[in-house]
């Protein structure tokens, strides 16, 4: 049995979305910017991909910008607006625990001489409202908090965020960094007081390489990609005609039955957390019941097995077919700590001894139960082996 | 009868490529950054890229960063470099004609306090050797110059800069935009003395939205796009697996029996350019023949024919199936006078009775032919039209 439980690395691009893609491919290779009915016929993907993708968000058509992916987007909301928005204020805000997409990013504006402050979260990973309350103040341009932790999957509280910020300076803008959250949550930015929105097509079963941003137009911002001008100067660069178009279906198939969808994923969750449940020890990182002030996404568990290190379940898993992640792939580039598991002080036994795995509408019970007994068999030896 | 003619805008995405592409979609669908086979499987594919495009240049698989497209290869080749290097200096050289990827990030630099030398080129395109060897200068710290230019298709002295530019100053970095002269020219960087040199896929028959950036490894360079750190931190972002395998597939078919394909596009340009050469005030913009140190791109042709406007000879040969461009397509976004008819000094009224016909190698004789007919029954109409 094969069983793919690191979706939120990435996806499989689903066959409807490449039929979409294999179309263009065919028939309408041509490139958007051209003034004949090959470049026409193109530029119609382009603007149907936009008006799919800005009715899922209720947002414009115009507010849609496309770009390479995730990272991307995260890029050019948060070092296109702080360029933009130098002169009004040169403090920004984030979450100590955001993707390296959004860290790397600050990392940066903090070495051209802006303000970063890094808001602490609690043991669930949901960033301190009081933190956020101190640290807004006049000079704040920006605020990025990402929509769901792709280590853990706590949902951060957007809408309070949102709301804090904007009391205390209507001027700063709000970024939500929703790579791990689109698809699997609605989201309403213009309702729930988002400025800025990230999304990558890869972890929606749509195809790599191609990603949006949700720009409100209020939002002043500047392009980080130059050159002849596409997208409105927003973004230069022949369109990536199928990939944009095949985003929009993966989009659209995800907001397609998306309670049914939603419920699924948290059905298969559940079980998966009822399962582990029964092993001694066993630590669920993260929210694992939904209420009180706190959610978790649907489709991501973070689980740690005492004296089990991650990598050697994560082989063992694999031999048996089990495709889970040792933190998050994302960053497994520069192995060390997670930083997540760090800010919910997480012990560093803990740390070490946590996977990832991450569901799609794809899985089954049945990959489920099959998870659970392989771990049945794995945990008892592999935590033996430690002893030794 | 169909004849696309507007290769250089973009090309058809051959089957051959997107075979690769499919296999990887349907098997190898993983994060190369994930830890288990899935992952590993799926680098296996960028590492295979790689080789494929080091063997092609004759560089180091180290020196091929994968990026989102031409643009971006551009722009981080330009504001990447700039921004590493601008304690050894604050002096750029271009060219007059390059395309909007390489001006707008120039003009950027500018506003960043960098100077910006844009060297004026000869009535058929050439830059000016002698007004290069004057501008450089202790401080230069970069010179870029396209490889083929994309409107009418004249080859730059690659080699000749690169020998004037290191013996002026041997730190100054060259970066050639190769965006339109890959796949058409053989290209060897490290003996052309070439430093950085920019690619696109989808100008080869690969895919949209990937390309790649040669970059010596002996180049002070800063990455454009933060976050996981992929590529050795470079350029972070999840890698567009089948993209860079379908763009190393389409470099690979484009350099198999090298030889053969560039003389038959020149052979392609030829019974063109023999055809056109018989219609009354007709004007070659660039290159007509090789030789006497200047050389055409055996793929691009720009036509002029008096009194008969772009856009309408455009759509009148698209109403018989033929698609060309007006002027280069990549900045049709922003109608104005083309910058490289411009600056060879063609007239106004030439500028705006240009159009540009770009070849692949699927073109064949019979549409070259096909075309001529058309144009002989449209121009003499068309003329007459104006003359009213």
């Amino acid at each position: 049995m094969q069983v793919y439980f690191d979706n939120s690395a990435t996806t499989r691009c689903i066959p409807q979305v490449r039929e979409v893609m294999d179309k263009i491919y065919d028939e309408d290779y041509g490139n958007p910017s051209s003034l004949h009915m090959m470049g026409v016929n193109a530029e119609k993907h382009v603007k149907q991909a936009r008006e799919v993708l800005a009715r899922i968000l209720k947002v414009n058509e115009k507010e849609i910008l496309f770009t390479s992916g995730g990272t991307e987007s995260n890029n050019t909301a948060i070092i296109g607006c702080a360029m933009a928005n130098k002169r009004s204020g040169n403090h920004i805000i984030t979450s100590s625990i955001e993707h390296a997409a959004v860290l790397e990013p600050m990392k940066f504006l903090e070495e051209q001489g802006f303000r970063v402050t890094y808001l602490p979260v609690d043991e669930k990973g949901v960033v301190d409202l009081e933190a956020l309350k101190e640290a807004v103040c006049e000079d704040t341009i920006l605020v990025s908090v990402m929509c769901v932790n792709n280590e853990i999957g706590t949902i951060e509280p957007m809408e309070e965020i949102s709301r804090i910020v904007k009391e205390k300076n209507s001027r700063a803008y709000f970024h939500v960094d929703a790579i791990q959250g689109f698809g699997k949550l609605l989201l309403y930015p213009k309702r729930m007081g988002i400025d800025m929105l990230s999304v990558s097509a890869h972890k929606i079963n749509g195809p790599k390489g191609v990603g949006f941003l949700y720009i409100n137009e209020k939002v002043k911002i500047k392009p980080l990609i130059l050159g002849g001008g596409q997208q409105k100067g927003m973004r230069s660069g022949t369109d990536n005609v199928p990939g944009v178009a095949g985003l929009a279906k993966a989009a659209q198939i995800a907001y397609e039955n998306f309670d049914e969808k939603q419920k699924y994923l948290y059905e298969l969750r559940g079980r998966m957390l009822a399962g582990l449940s029964q092993f001694d020890g066993v630590r669920i990182n993260g929210v694992t019941e939904n209420g009180a002030g706190t959610m978790a996404a649907p489709h991501i568990i973070s689980v740690s097995f005492p004296n089990v290190r991650s990598e050697v379940l994560l082989h063992a898993l694999e031999e048996k077919g089990i495709y889970v992640s040792a933190g998050s792939a994302c960053s497994s580039n520069k192995p060390s700590l997670s930083k997540t598991l760090l800010n919910i002080k997480a012990p560093k036994e803990v740390i070490e001894s946590t996977v990832r795995m991450s569901f799609a509408v794809s899985n089954t019970d049945e990959e489920v139960d099959y998870c659970l007994t392989v771990l049945k068999d794995l945990i008892p030896m592999l935590q033996k082996y430690v002893r030794k």
